[in-house]
């Protein structure tokens, strides 16, 4: 079952949306092959919120394709939803390569990292109610920006829309309250993974984040593949995590989440860069341990992304902000045409492979439409 | 029904949780008198999510007490539940004062306010799924903080524990992806307010807070009163807002919702604060025009803060970072104790007036736990 990618929420026309298992280019009925309430549902919440006993016994009950052949319905026939109900959204930042190339570009002249950056991993809160599937288009958001030197700050729509390719793990069975979630514990809250764009307008962003950070230059949208793949099909990928120095403090000592999955972000069918998610600085494991460790609670449907997948090499970045050096270098393109920022139209995808195995995990689009008129 | 102070979410000893109505000391059972399945639900979202008409027309439904009587529960037989369940929470910083008094303390020696602040509501995401109701115990949070000179950072229980003392926003009917909501639209969408207490770790903050704004320093919880006051009810505290110089752009232009609500704010019973909500520089309009001016939707259940609340005199100041100026200047309480910052046991109880009316919004209150041990 190599090629299985994920659980998502399916539709077959003039029916209601339930849960599916993608094998290749199939989908499972888990609904109908288990018989089960809980796969019968618009959401993969309830399967997540079941734990991970339930989750690896849904595994094995599903393993034997040549049984589940009656169940099987072409890809090609289904639509995909949003596969799960977002509870919390927290994004990373925690390539260091992202990181510094952020700072020297958004910071001339200042020490690119913050002191803070190499003892934690540095997050915040996105909005959790414009997560979107993949194939959602997204329109380009107005908002205020910079204004001519010294007049006052524009309202229009944004002129540098950018991605950010990330990875997103996806909590399945909460936390109590009060209680910090150690490293050691994140198979029994992380269920599994997703690719995700993280749409971002840098010029809205840059105006409004100091001192609060990023909000209406990033809340406008987020896209996520529309398959969850398990944690189990993710260990294919375990490496060793890079070398962190200075050593983390305790309770982010140790990491063992540490992935090679391989990223191709295209722009409009253009493989622009490919970045290397096994280069990562904080790993999935740290990001929660530390998400937790005031206390902060965990719900079934959290989500977190990495942050921006960059590497060290230009053909490694994750964003346009980077590939671009922020507009400085225009990328070109196949047809000709040249990219700072994104254009109405464009199509930006993610896909990944898990290590060097053949197992995908679930890419994530989204084309670009223009702002609405005033 | 002068004393009615909210919609909320009660239940009797071995019943299930319902809608109530409050009226000073008594509650209706809105499911018994109404006998709408709408009400027999655990929490406001599903009559939130009914809209502005079905608001109105259960307001009327409720005016007549006497017909209410045999539907009336003492208040204090009841257990009060989180009154919705929390879809995106934002928290703004819209309290010239405030922010001015946070910038001289956090930033000395720079100008106090960024250059953004007069033309937009800055604002931030904060973690939804630790927003609690009023009376549930707030347990000090563990985490980062500056060291000593040169020295690595701390992992530790806060030192310097603060409460933020906020209005609070509920939205009722959402919104459109991609569909910025007007300030005149406010009223279709926003159903009520309540007080909130956004819970403050400063050290936490101040060492991880640069560049992408708060996150650990506030996610471990945030209370909201028990009861929502639905709109109608403020509007006797309408007033004219504060004059904003520059004016803003014509998407913030002409707000209408500047409120005459009289906060008093009580650390172990004592009053040590008595902000006036009604000079905000950012209205609640404003805050919900920007919110979407990107396109962002909006979900029944949205929950925006004020930002604390801020007056220009000492009397007036809205958190314990302002009323001891970052521990400079400790308060003396009535048994000869002092206050910098928070102490285990300590309880800060927050209340409010609609304008010189007797309506009361419902109070909130938490009482700090002691850290967990190591």
């Amino acid at each position: 079952m190599a090629s299985d990618s994920g659980y998502g929420i399916f539709s077959l026309p003039g029916e209601t949306p339930r849960v599916g298992l993608r094998v290749g280019d199939q989908v499972v009925d888990v609904a109908a092959a288990l018989g089960d309430e809980v796969f019968r549902q618009p959401t993969l919440n309830p399967f997540l919120a079941s734990g991970r006993r339930r989750w690896d016994r849904t595994r094995e009950a599903l393993t034997d394709l040549s049984s589940l052949a009656r169940y099987l319905v072409p890809l090609a026939e289904v639509t995909l939803h949003l596969p799960i109900e977002v509870a919390d959204f927290v994004d990373f930042y925690s390539s260091l390569e992202h990181a510094a190339n952020a700072g020297r570009i958004l910071r001339p002249g200042e020490e690119p990292l913050k002191p803070n950056w190499r003892h934690l991993p540095v997050g915040y809160h996105g909005r959790a109610g414009t997560v979107v599937v993949s194939g959602t288009p997204v329109r380009r958001p107005w908002g205020q920006r910079v204004g001519p030197a010294g007049a006052a700050p524009l309202f229009a729509p944004s002129g540098r829309l950018d991605f950010e390719a990330e990875v997103g793990f996806v909590v399945g069975a909460g936390s109590s309250l009060g209680q910090p979630v150690p490293l050691s514990a994140f198979r029994d809250h992380v269920f599994g993974a997703v690719l995700l764009i993280d749409w971002s307008a840098r010029d809205i962003q840059a105006w409004e984040y100091v001192p609060l950070g990023p909000f209406l230059g990033k809340s406008f949208a987020t896209s996520i593949s529309a398959w969850v793949v398990p944690l189990d099909q993710l260990s294919a990928a375990l490496v060793a995590p890079v070398d962190q120095e200075p050593p983390p403090l305790p309770y982010l000592a140790d990491p063992a989440w540490a992935l090679d999955l391989r990223l191709a972000v295209a722009l409009n069918g253009h493989v622009v860069s490919r970045p290397g998610f096994r280069s990562m600085y904080w790993t999935a494991d740290q990001q929660l341990a530390h998400l937790t460790s005031n206390g902060a609670s965990l719900r079934t449907g959290d989500l977190y992304g990495s942050g921006t997948v960059s590497g060290t090499d230009p053909s490694e970045y994750g964003s346009l902000l980077e590939l671009s050096w922020n507009g400085q270098r225009p990328l070109s393109l196949p047809d000709g045409s040249r990219r700072t920022y994104l254009e109405d139209g464009d199509t930006v995808t993610i896909s990944a492979t898990v290590g060097d195995t053949d197992i995908q995990l679930g890419e994530v689009s989204g084309t670009i439409q223009p702002a609405l008129p005033l």
